[in-house]
């Protein structure tokens, strides 16, 4: 598999045609004839970025980042299949929409309504129906209809144009170009790139690990499982099921000051693990948790940056929190003395590698939480039954659902410019043009450059 | 290693001599000077059972009970290296305390103030001090000083005495035999000893897969992770940060009927997974919540007594449910047809077997929760990184902290003598002398027998 980069890889005239014949189907603004694309390439392949469904939308790519998962194809970690324009976030403009989106689709998601040409979008790495039972629950990464951008299913971002399946179910609507209207007025342009993926992935983790029935005893200063009872107590058509009256019946002893520091590790220090550690520490700190926080990574540039960013966090943030940062041995004798030998409550998983599943379980104190949001590959989990037994080990693996995660990641990117904006350690590092996507692509995979964009259109 | 049967193992006089010369350590009721064991013997040795520490009690056993993970050690799948006397569930007397045990032990556990002679006791399977952190959190299995009955570090319970260490945080007062005051009257003697392992491990898997962030949506009909976003919010020294503001703000389609069913697979049809259908259901009925189970075992006996189980509990406890019961091939096909090709909400694996595993994996929709309460072995967990992550798929496993969860078993077991009492399906099968103890193994090994209890003094 080689990796090639064209200019003006295929002419968009035949969409235009087949525009001007079937204006039922779709609205669109003017789409130029040419475009430029990152692909990859085992064999030579016609691709067709064009409406091909009334739900689909078409976007004029903004921003298109280059992620740590874009590199299993491009380090032939994963088999690549057949040519694959790559990327798989993106901000832009919407310049078509198929014919689903009528103000009078209002029994389907409210975008297939409201949706317009000239709307500035960001869209999840994955699309969404939001229609079907896992997008109504909230799982909208595992929607029934889910396509990966930059997969041999669809058509990556890392392109000036990019259709998007099911767009009323996909997409998030930040302004509008025409009216100048904006939510996120005020905000680095290049950071809103992050709500692609990255920091809801960030949140993701984060939330996986406090929200575990688990780690709620620290959190909320009450017994297992008492701590977790609300869950089950407060659904409004039940009979009020109280755990709480039976499990607060019991004489125990309160829980001390310790038992309340949480102390979490997060193993891989790359872009997602930087929105991690802040979601992290954005949460407990408004949660009044004391949180410890071991961070490891093998690249020291990485170790290096991940300090600068918790130093650029206002103290109202940090000020509840130990931060130490190393290597993996560093990192290991440091859990064991500050922890006691007893270990961490929770390990953020983000590299998707068995070797950092292996430190996760050294690192983690029985009845920890190990939460994995790293793309794993092929090799086994590296653990026995009997290690997770004796460790009462939890596991949460898999894909963000950043549709859904989006509120709380938008929310996040509003209050904490300082990190995520211009001047940030924790946003964009720099913004490329796509013909510096070779140059790109190898020093990002060799850690030397931080997270990168691209304008397609620089 | 051989399973060899004894009758009158080893004498007490040491014991009780030892005893009139440091009255001050401890108090004693008359223990006989032979008492019968059941015991693995790799070699020969001799054992004391005996005051060791001033935190122990000794107990005379008026029940104990046979448990498939004392087959492991029969079966030989599990190393023993040395004399153990076999058994980690019981129900006694206490006969002999420690000195720790005085009206002056204010500051510790409650029992070691209250406990006394003739008090009428059930234990767990492993100890706990009530005083570490993992006892303070909940986590009483992964106590720091935990040590499991019948296993070499601690002598078993089938036998007619057994020493408990840390009693005063590892012993449960069921009454008084000379008061003749019992919160447990009424109720079956032999159902008592479902309390030390079996029930509080079917309910702790029945938590640990409804309380799971990813399956309150279906129970309480709210979005992931709106649905979980109490148990940050509520915390009274926190400043109320409230998720649900940012999740409820966005429109997006409700949940639906279908939405709302939970499909729970069960493998492992032995009494831990009988005492997990029956938590399960007492919860999820008392829930209002529509579930629709899926039980899974390879012994014909087993899936016929989970039936007559089933059809014992009253209609208010199954009337919302549905039962279907098979061997693999079966199950799988009809979660496939039930849950049209997606899979179940939650699998509650009971077997401790990586092809149990496998199966859960198989059953499993995306989101899924794999609660396995299973004692696992050397064998790698038979997933690949890939597999967890294209599932999204979370898992918890271990040893159930039967201390914490006492509380809700014993008031599930006060509750539903329907089906553990003398008449029901659930609860113990046969009361035998440990005399029967090689036909007892041999047959519950053979899963000829269900579940079987000894009395050490018939």
């Amino acid at each position: 598999m080689n990796l090639l980069f064209f200019s003006g890889v295929y002419s968009l005239e035949f969409y235009l045609t087949y525009c001007l014949h079937l204006t039922e189907f779709y609205m669109s603004l003017p789409v130029p004839s040419v475009h430029k694309a990152v692909r990859l390439h085992p064999v030579d392949l016609t691709i067709h970025d064009r409406i091909e469904h009334p739900d689909d939308a078409i976007v004029k790519v903004k921003l298109s980042g280059l992620c740590g998962s874009d590199l299993h194809g491009y380090r032939g970690h994963e088999k690549i299949a057949d040519i694959i324009v790559t990327g798989h976030e993106f901000v832009g403009e919407v310049v078509a929409l198929g014919s689903s989106f009528t103000s009078e689709a209002i029994s389907r998601p409210p975008l297939y309504s409201t949706l317009q040409l000239g709307d500035e979008v960001v869209c999840p790495f994955s699309t969404s129906c939001g229609e079907c039972q896992f997008c109504r629950i909230g799982f909208t990464s595992r929607c029934e209809t889910q396509l990966l951008f930059g997969s041999t299913t669809l058509a990556g971002a890392q392109a000036q144009y990019v259709r998007v399946p099911k767009a009323g179910g996909t997409l998030f609507v930040l302004g509008n170009k025409k009216s100048g209207i904006s939510s996120f007025h005020g905000l680095s342009e290049a950071s809103l790139l992050l709500l692609a993926d990255i920091l809801p992935t960030g949140v993701f983790a984060a939330l996986q690990a406090l929200q575990h029935p688990n780690i709620l005893p620290v959190i909320r200063g009450e017994r297992y499982p008492l701590a977790s009872a609300g869950g089950l107590s407060c659904a409004p058509d039940n009979d009020y099921y109280r755990l709480e009256e039976l499990l607060t019946d019991i004489h125990w002893p309160a829980m001390k000051g310790d038992d309340r520091i949480l102390n979490i590790a997060i193993i891989g220090l790359g872009p997602v693990g930087v929105c991690a550690m802040i979601a992290l520490l954005d949460l407990t700190s408004r949660l009044k948790v004391h949180t410890c926080l071991f961070v490891v990574d093998l690249v020291q540039s990485r170790r290096e940056n991940i300090s600068k960013v918790y130093y650029q966090l206002p103290l109202s943030v940090r000020g509840m929190s130990k931060l130490f940062v190393g290597d993996v041995d560093v990192i290991e004798g440091i859990v064991k003395k500050e922890t006691t030998d007893v270990g961490c409550n929770a390990v953020l998983e983000i590299v998707g590698h068995a070797s950092a599943l292996r430190l996760a379980y050294t690192l983690i104190r029985p009845f920890g939480v190990i939460a994995s949001v790293g793309v794993h590959q092929e090799p086994p989990i590296p653990f026995t039954g009997r290690e997770l037994y004796a460790k009462n080990v939890a596991m949460v693996f898999g894909r963000c659902p950043v549709r859904t995660i989006f509120p709380l990641a938008a929310d996040l990117l509003r209050r904490r410019q300082d990190v995520f904006g211009e001047k940030g350690c924790a946003g964009v590092e720099r913004v490329l043009s796509i013909d510096d996507a070779p140059e790109a692509y190898r020093k990002f995979a060799a850690n030397e450059w931080g997270k990168i964009a691209f304008d397609p259109f620089k």
